[in-house]
């Protein structure tokens, strides 16, 4: 008789459920709901469906959107001869924040990682290719700098070299605002090679 | 156009709005959502509104329920003879979940904050005085211990007093599994207060 109501123990379990949630923020969460006002949590309610049914993928980039091809590949005004390959839609957000960035996407869905049997044909690798006419003059690989992001951009590498297209990766080295007294060697290994100069 | 699609936008913003998840945990969450399958979001969606509809507080202990009386006043294996205050419904959970209670609980939903302009009449206080007859022996305070509780607990005790029943409120002493050498000197202070006779 721990919980009272099975209809708490349930959400509890359903907030637990998602990643980075715990036991103990999924039972704060569902305190939370029980004390929202109902019309707000038949929005939020609402909202879940919503995403179910009307977000899908864009057929060209693979990023996630309501109408298809997405708002990047519709406009106009982006550089339609630079593509920045990432892999999750949140990379495509992390990039626009930046507001520096006036290219194209392509989303993979994921990184290569032999050990989770995630092989090229798991990702939207072929349809990167077929994307490369002879507008696109530069591939950016801005992939995560992690084991499984970096085999990703090795293998675009050696894929892509063959044509006439500029491969390129983003600079890896200290973070802004960090220590260098505190950053790791490999980090700070990158930073050296990754050198420019002034 | 950071984000190319509304509805996981709105979905963001929901997540967000919600206690102890930040912006980038939200983005996280919205994504794990478009990932899931649809029953799955629909279960997600309908339990939201069903802990709205079928939740309610018990009439006699103010603990969250969905049949009133709640099924711990209810039940004929309780002991009726000790009363044990907490704040907030995840309180009843986490003294239940030590099995070691096998009275009933008083949630006052909320403890005193003048600053807050949280009095006595925003709490449950009337109804515990109500419940106070011949056959309750003894109340446990086991509110919070800081500030807004401990003077909820003075306040309680105060008012108490002249009832002739047992006030007890819960140790405050060295967590199991701490280090006497990390303890503040609040709880340290308390520990050596609250010593007890081997």
């Amino acid at each position: 008789m721990i919980y009272t109501s099975e209809t708490i123990e349930q959400l509890i379990e359903e907030f637990a459920s998602l990643p980075s949630i715990g036991r103990k923020t999924a039972q704060r969460l569902a305190m939370h709901v029980l004390k929202m006002p109902r019309e707000e949590v038949v929005t939020f309610s609402k909202i879940l469906i919503d995403v179910k049914d009307k977000v899908r993928y864009c057929s060209i980039c693979f990023n996630i959107t309501e109408s298809d091809p997405c708002s990047i590949c519709a406009s106009q005004k982006r550089n339609k001869k630079i593509i920045c390959v990432v892999e999750e839609p949140n990379d495509v957000i992390a990039v626009e924040k930046t507001h520096e960035f006036n290219g194209l996407y392509h989303v993979l869905g994921g990184a290569l990682s032999p050990l989770d049997g995630i092989g090229p044909e798991d990702l939207k690798v072929k349809e990167l290719l077929v994307r490369l006419n002879d507008e696109v003059q530069e591939i950016i690989l801005a992939l995560n700098p992690n084991v499984e992001g970096e085999t990703t951009t090795l293998y675009l590498a050696k894929l892509l070299k063959p044509l006439s297209i500029n491969v390129t990766r983003i600079a890896r080295g200290l973070p802004i605002g960090s220590d260098l007294e505190f950053a790791d060697e490999a980090t700070l290994t990158r930073a050296l090679e990754g050198r420019v100069a002034l």
